[in-house]
């Protein structure tokens, strides 16, 4: 019988991107599409078709065969429809049958999945939750993803289209409005939003007059990046963002590890580079919140998979689902 | 061979109950025995295993046998050791090896549990919890105690030697200071202690000046059982603290049933009885703090096991230790 290979699908704000993985967790090649094409849903769809058979390609040139397609999508996603209903990354796609078309255009059996999800499932096959048995899962980007492994698997709650949702935490119930309706979750706190919001908002208040934070608001060129760049040359408009934001995480990880009686958490997504900023704060934060769990027993690691989290844990889910 | 039955036993701040149960998870018989009595921890313990020796006379003389003693116990013990470490209903009985004697004092096997968690053993097995697979467990008593079933078993975690301390989840983090060295904790907003503490607040800011409430709290004789007969009177000090009590549970389960995906809880502990003061702000206080769930997808139930809910899970415990 032919080796199997699996197609792990990330989709990303500015790419799309593909991966040819083997069954042990390692990625043999990556193909890039651009996800915000002119020619609107179908043409995008297309050319990540057009990708997905190259990989194929790939495949069976080296006498393998892929058996699944596994892709992750931030947003709501009917997975037994193959429908993407919303995706932020991707608003040309709204109720655009996306899992459907590969499936049919490939071939093959497709499954979607939740992006914090799909992180989760990569780092615990082969990442920093390898040989961790309950954990908690946080992506900072845009918005706070999460996902949660219970004795090495991924809970599901009751299957009720939602779980997780750990970024809507709510860790202060005066705090800021929340896209999700709530207020003071923990997304309004730890993401690329808040920390963009937070210096719209000094702006406003006159807080922020001068330096480059300032300049780049001016210019509306800001992102989350720069805010970094700026705390660490010193800011302090920019410090106390990242602050905040060790804080809510701290406050959210004390919360749960207490009511779950676990220790370790992982952390992935773009804004979680700025680590050295936050990792403190959390720290001091997670301590006064907690008695349960000294700040010597808490874990939070790095995911060490980065981008390729999403890639790994999406063929991880295909694998799954047709094993 | 002979029917086997098991002893529950259910440490309460006034009397300790050992119940004789059976397999089904029926009551056959029930002994009392005062918690505080002058003769101090020996006696006491001496009057416990009497009151188990009379049951195990009793399931005799019906042709059966007592297989294994289980028991609930607030406070923290040391299950191995069969050791009382510390409990505030049994103050006397500091780094006591309650078990150890009982097992001497019966020849029968022993087993200490949280007082919490032998709730919702019982619920789970014969009350409320049922037929529920994933649910959240609370105790509302002088303290707030927590349990977590997931698929029908009793949630442990990392073993850590603490697990779904949810009275010391924080719900507010600039809220009240808390007895585990916290602030904000659950406990300090929806137990006896912070209905208590409330009107003692109340009464040294000068807003409360007159009525039955004030009375009994010059008089020092003021319980959580008075302060809900006052609140169900009228009086606005007293109905205050339950609506704040509801806000408190509302944003709690909210938190958690977002977190894991489900949307069941079973609330249980004498303070649950003021059920008709909190529910309709803890079901307002959901409805503003999650989106994922409507207030009619939440279940939020009365423990159906009242006071017997501990007996049964403590015997519970024991026939899971020994099966």
């Amino acid at each position: 019988m032919k080796k199997r290979l699996f197609i792990g699908i990330d989709v990303g704000g500015t790419n799309m991107r593909a991966a040819l993985v083997d069954d042990a967790g390692s990625i043999l090649h990556v193909e890039r599409i651009a996800t915000r094409s002119s020619g609107g849903a179908e043409d995008t769809s297309r050319r990540l078709i057009d990708a997905c058979r190259s990989l194929v390609a790939r495949a069976s040139k080296g006498g393998a065969r892929v058996a699944a397609v596994g892709m992750g999508v931030a947003g709501k996603i009917d997975a037994r429809q193959g429908l993407l209903i919303f995706s932020p990354n991707m608003p040309a796609m709204r109720n655009y049958p996306l899992g459907v078309e590969l499936r049919d255009g490939l071939g093959l059996p497709v499954f979607m999945e939740n992006d914090a999800n799909v992180f989760g499932l990569g780092e615990n096959w082969v990442g920093s939750g390898r040989n961790v048995d309950n954990w908690i899962g946080l992506t900072l980007g845009t918005g706070v993803g999460g996902c949660i492994f219970f004795h090495s698997r991924l809970w599901e709650g009751d299957h009720l289209g939602f779980v997780a949702e750990i970024g809507h935490l709510v860790v202060h119930p005066e705090g800021p409005a929340c896209a999700c309706g709530s207020q003071g979750c923990l997304e309004t706190h730890a993401s690329a939003t808040a920390l963009l919001k937070g210096v719209e908002n000094a702006a406003q208040n006159g807080a922020l007059l001068e330096g480059p934070l300032f300049d780049r608001w001016r210019q509306q060129s800001l992102n989350a990046e720069m805010i970094y760049q700026c705390a660490s040359a010193g800011d302090e408009t920019a410090l106390k963002l990242f602050r905040r934001m060790g804080w809510a995480l701290g406050l959210a990880l004390s919360n749960l590890f207490t009511v779950l009686g676990i220790r370790h958490a992982i952390l992935g997504g773009g804004v979680s580079a700025s680590w050295d900023l936050f990792i403190g704060p959390l720290r001091d934060s997670f301590t006064r919140y907690t008695r349960f769990l000294s700040p010597e027993e808490m874990v939070v690691m790095k995911s060490s998979l980065g981008d390729n989290a999403a890639l790994l844990g999406a063929a991880r889910h295909a694998m799954d689902q047709v094993s």
